[in-house]
Order: C-alpha cells, then structure tokens, then sequence
C-alpha cells in the first residue's frame, strides 16, 4: 500500500496528541473500503490549511481508525485564478467544484446570469456544508491543503458592476465567450480572473458588461464543451 | 429560441422525406423538456457522420416531432489525438467518454492495467450500446457529427507491444504518468497517441513498457487529477 491514493485531509478536532488521530464516518469508510488498509500501512495526509504528510495506521476496526501522522510537506501553490462561474446545474455543480479545487483554484464566485435557472439557487447543493464537503473532496483527489473560498452572487449587475472591478485591478480578466474571435492565450504566469457563463453561454448583454469593466473575450474554438470540462481545458491552455 | 442549445443527432432512419425526419423517445423527450420547442422553432442538428445545420419544428406533440432540416455545414476538424485510456471505474467511464468525444478525439482504446479492478471489465457500461450513446452525448455537446471509434483492450501486454508499435509510427506519444519530470509539450499541430493510467496510475513495469515502445513519459505536476480532469487539462495544454 503506497501513497497513491487520495490523500486524507484531518482537521484539527481529529488530533487527541501531537502526532495522533482518530477517524470514524466518511474517511474510516473510505479507508477501510478503497484504501483497504491493515495496522501499517501508510497513507497519504494533510492538515486542513496546513502541511501534507504520511500517517500510519496503527489501529484499525469497524468504529474507529487511529493514525501517527508525520506532516513534512508543503502543499501544491496555488493556481493564480479566482473562477467567476455562472452556477451550473446542481448536477454539474459538486463535479464543478470539486474539479476547480483539484486544480488548485482558491477563489470562486458562484454568479447569476440570465441563463441561470431560478430554481438552482434553491438547491440543496448550494448548502455551505455541501460547497465545503465538494471542496474537500477536489483537495483530497488531487493532494492539496488549502481550502478555497466560494461566494454566492445572486445579483449579476451589482457583483459585475461594483465588486468586479476591483478584483481584476492588475489581473488579466478573461471571458470564456463562445461567439469571441480570439483564441485563450497561453503560457501565462500572472494572475487571472476567468469568468466561464451558463450552458448556452452569457447573452450578450450580459458579455458586454464584463466587456466594459476590462475583461476580454476569448473563444475555446468551435465546440461546445460543458462547463467542467472548459475549465480543465482552459487551465490547460492558460497557464 | 436559437442555436445555443446541444445539437440533436439524426440518423437515416429517421428521415421520411429527403429534408423531414420524424423523432420519438429520447431526443423527443430532450427537445420537449429541454429545448421546450414550440412550431416554427428552430433547433440545431446534425447528421451522424454527416453534415450540421439546423431544423424547424414543424409539428410537436407528446407522440412525435417532425423537423424540416437544411444541413450545410461541415463538422469541426478532430481533434489529432488517439487516446489510450486504463479502462476506469463505471460512474466515471460514462463522463470520460463524453467529454473525449465532445473534444474531437476519435479513436479510443479502454486497455487493462494492473490498477484496473477486473470487475470493471463486467460493468454493463461496456456494452455497445452505453458506448455509443455516451458518444453520441458528447457529441451533440460539442456540436459534431463524426462517431469516435472505442476499442477494448483487455489485453495489456499483447496489445501495448504487438499493436501500439504500428499506431504510434510517426507520431508523438506520450504516456501521463505522475512520476515523470518531464512537464507535458505545448502548440502540438500533428498527430498524437496519448495514454492515461487508471487512479493510482500504471505500474512502473506498465510504464517501462510504453516507454520501450517509444512513449515519452510527460507529468501533469505534482496534483492528482481525475481522468475526465486530467484529459481535458492535457488537450488544452498539447494543442
């Protein structure tokens, strides 16, 4: 049993000394289940915010799972992209997240557009501790630590009008915009603030005012691709 | 109601007349639910392996839709890319095929690996059938016509050192491997063969092999990406 599974993120209430914790719920299930792991095994760990490292199973059973976690590693850098995403579906939505926290972007807004079913903003989905638990999980796939920060924007003209100019002050603002006739450009090295719309795209009203505060239209080419799938591609493509 | 919407594929049973087809079933369904098309709508359309273009709603009603359709339109260019894929688990296989085929890949091989649990080779996901329709998903997501091919490879080592070596006869090949130090190239304009382990990754005997064979082993950096993630990350960074 090596390192290449999920790593497992621990939290500071999961500590009962120094170097020890103990793990009941989803991650005892998952270990007992994926990693199938005995009294010795190492696996990967992280501290929520904090180091990455290995703990070692010295006690494992149906109720409880005990670790003595050495954290000796700093986790990934962050990508430097703050993602301003049309909220998708609440079937695409968890994909989404946790796909963007794989990545390692720290910063998402969640925005209303006019594509944006009404209904999406009464999901379950968009609980705090759903957000959290996507998060986590995108942390967990790809070996990462720091937790993202995700802000609702259910008003489209105050967050774009007044909010976003400020954040894309010295930041290249990209607009993912299906009808746009510059290709994304590449190998960039600064931040970015990428805004990616709703299936069928912003309109174009919408389109113009992130035009005017600054940002620029960029195309993917001529497919469509679904909303998790244009952010890898773009991440890909961009930095 | 414009273009914006998945494109609806059409097959030559379909058709009634040289530019009528009549739909039932799912893409009835799809176009009543989701498009909510009325007469006189206009939606897009494309012929498998055909053309694209776009369709009128002649006549809706819950037993059938009738489509008068002009199809002048070429489909996009593929994507230059054969996939070698480790066959992944069920829930995420119907995802990774779709997103493959919404971004142009149109050959894919599902191979065995030492990581590929071997009750996924049982999962009636495999059947033709689930193939193709997960094909034909991403398809009308991208708006695109041409059907990929999906081969499956149970097989590792006769297919890895019999088969590969003629595929991978003048073009690049590359093997996603998250030991390598080699970051992935970049602007890639002619063909190339690209191979994905499964969660965990190849072995490093699986590795050693595509290697022998002329696979150049390329990282995607230190975080630990999902399949569907990984690919699309890849195809923006190498074209």
């Amino acid at each position: 049993m090596s390192c290449v599974m999920n790593t497992i993120l621990l939290e500071t209430e999961d500590f009962f000394a120094t170097d020890r914790v103990r793990l009941l719920g989803r991650r005892l299930r998952h270990v007992r289940e994926i990693h199938q792991a005995a009294e010795g095994d190492e696996l990967r760990v992280g501290v929520l915010n904090g180091k990455l490292g290995c703990g070692r199973v010295e006690r494992i059973d149906q109720h409880s799972l005990e670790l003595s976690v050495r954290l000796d590693l700093i986790p990934p850098p962050p990508l430097p992209l703050h993602l301003i995403l049309a909220l998708p579906r609440p079937k695409v939505l968890n994909r989404s997240i946790a796909a963007a926290a794989s990545m390692g972007i720290k910063q998402i807004d969640l925005i209303n557009a006019w594509r944006v079913e009404k209904a999406y903003w009464d999901s379950p989905k968009l609980s705090e501790q759903n957000l959290r638990e996507q998060l986590i999980f995108g942390l967990e796939q790809s070996g990462d630590t720091i937790l993202p920060t995700i802000r609702l924007q259910r008003l489209f003209v105050p967050f774009v009008r007044e909010e976003l100019p400020k954040e894309i002050s010295g930041r290249l603002a990209l607009l993912a915009h299906p009808t746009a006739e510059r290709e994304a450009p590449r190998c960039l090295t600064g931040p970015v603030v990428l805004a990616i719309g709703p299936e069928g795209g912003f309109i174009e009203r919408e389109a113009n005012t992130f035009q005017e505060i600054g940002f620029e239209a960029i195309s993917l080419g001529r497919r469509i691709l679904r909303v998790e799938t244009a952010l890898a591609f773009l991440i890909g493509r961009l930095f």
